[in-house]
């Protein structure tokens, strides 16, 4: 459906799945009059001309940023702090500064030194995503039926606020259900439900990886019986996810603290062959599953591929 | 395709979702001429006869496994101790005993002082199943294309190997590949594809419901970033997971030691902001997941919904 735009010129930094989406999404309803892309490689800049995903194209982020009332950073929030610098003085009033990246607290801490006072910032997840990357990985339905996290400061002006009534609009728009939430908490509920399950499968891979007496096509050829859900989640970016443990760290040791212990109790649960404290522990943890598929978010896999022995002689 | 039967009278102990699958294929195919379903439950029992998924049924595993030229253990390895003390003495000369779990020294250990000489015990593992569970669970089709491992010891006597010849046999008409492996090795290769990633999903699920600041109803709400596919593998049947930790102590805990030590060093490395040791081991992880994609194991989901922003500014 074509609508109305909703911003004039919208500005997107970096290109990838996430900013090739938004483009896509843009351009299929008309929520932009214009559409900016700048990326710092040259051959991504190219890529995305050829897929015709913008109006414009830069790779300088400076000037991409004249005059748009959107400017939204789909780069690694690693980037942030620098591209912050190098837009701040570019900025047009009242425009709207958002991302897309997996920490909050962060992003406000990068980019507020470099807003200039007639700008409102809002940052923004949209949890959404899929294992490939680069602009020939976005599809305008990415954002479709998905979560998308705004987290204004609680001092927020009316003007912000302002702000994150129409980010709102924008994001409904790509199909998105919005929730304004705490920065800091959403970088703790973000890193129990994304960060440590993340780190958690990048390790156990890498573990897999390195054994001696179990080769790499064992683990490969065995994958399907739990393994292979691991592997795909450790497929992620790589420098995505570095920047997320890097600006996340508090929330992702706080947690990951929590996670060790519980391991360690059921290790001695192993250990001392405590049957009652595995069995009650993996009935407890079915609860969360069946309010996942209570709450309609999962569609079951009809034939998973796990080890099942189901029935108790 | 029906074909000549492979076994005369085939006995399943047990008749969950694998127990029912192996009936459902037996029947379709004709690999059996006469079925026999063993459970101890009632209810179980009557469902199977409902379902008409065997020839005969009891309660009485003694009774079952009278003139079967093949008998299959389907419950939880916790119960091979003990069934196979009731069915030594009414096992048929040349009758061979298998199972499906997902351990196999245990499973020699616990069913070898039972049988008797004029017995062949070929313990066996499909590395298939779904997070079903029960004898309603089962479709004839589970095995196809899956692994099908058989652990007989080193030293098996020719008619034990003429034994695993007949059984291979049988499990490719079920649809499945066939390997041999030795039970150790078995032992240790599923600790790290199945068990640790089991141990570790029951875990994260099970610290996720604990938390305080952090509700179970946002947990729910943004599990679609890494945590969903968690609570799928920690949904399995409690009781079979309860039984493979406690049968495969040493591997587990072996394997969970690696596991510990490897995620303490990413912890240091995100408490220390080390990036490029993040980097270096978030780019190894994903030779693994490459394997699995040229070998064909993994159907790709077009959407899978983690975080993801690829590019790179």
């Amino acid at each position: 459906m074509s609508q109305s735009p909703i911003f004039e010129r919208i500005c997107l930094i970096g290109i990838g799945l996430i900013g090739s989406s938004i483009a896509l999404r843009c351009r299929r309803d008309g929520l932009a009059k214009t559409i900016v892309v700048s990326t710092r490689r040259k051959e991504t800049l190219d890529r995305a001309r050829q897929l015709n995903l913008g109006d414009v194209y830069t790779d300088s982020v400076s000037d991409a940023v004249e005059g748009a009332d959107c400017v939204i950073l789909c780069t690694p929030v690693g980037t942030f702090s620098s591209i912050g610098q190098r837009i701040g003085a570019h900025l047009a009033p009242g425009c709207i500064v958002t991302d897309v990246g997996s920490v909050k607290r962060s992003v406000i801490d990068q980019l507020k030194p470099h807003m200039p006072d007639h700008v409102h910032l809002v940052p923004g997840h949209p949890v959404a995503g899929t294992e490939y990357s680069g602009p020939d990985a976005g599809f305008s339905t990415l954002f479709d039926d998905r979560w998308l996290l705004l987290t204004p400061e609680s001092n927020a002006s009316e003007e912000t606020m302002a702000a994150v009534q129409k980010l709102s609009e924008f994001w409904a728009a790509l199909g998105s259900h919005i929730d304004v939430m705490d920065p800091d908490h959403h970088d703790r509920v973000l890193a129990v439900t994304s960060h440590i399950p993340h780190l958690i499968a990048y390790n156990i891979v890498g573990t897999a990886s390195d054994l001696e007496e179990v080769t790499q096509s064992e683990v490969i050829k065995f994958s399907a019986s739990g393994f292979r859900d691991f592997t795909r989640i450790a497929a992620s970016d790589p420098v995505m996810w570095r920047d997320v443990f890097l600006h996340n760290k508090d929330a992702v040791l706080e947690m990951l603290g929590r996670f060790s212990e519980d391991l360690s109790q059921l290790q001695r649960a192993v250990r001392n062959g405590d049957g009652d404290l595995l069995f009650d522990h993996f009935t407890k943890t079915r609860e969360i599953r069946r309010g996942i598929i209570d709450a309609g978010q999962e569609t079951e896999l009809p034939n998973f591929g796990r080890d099942v022995v189901q029935e108790t002689d």
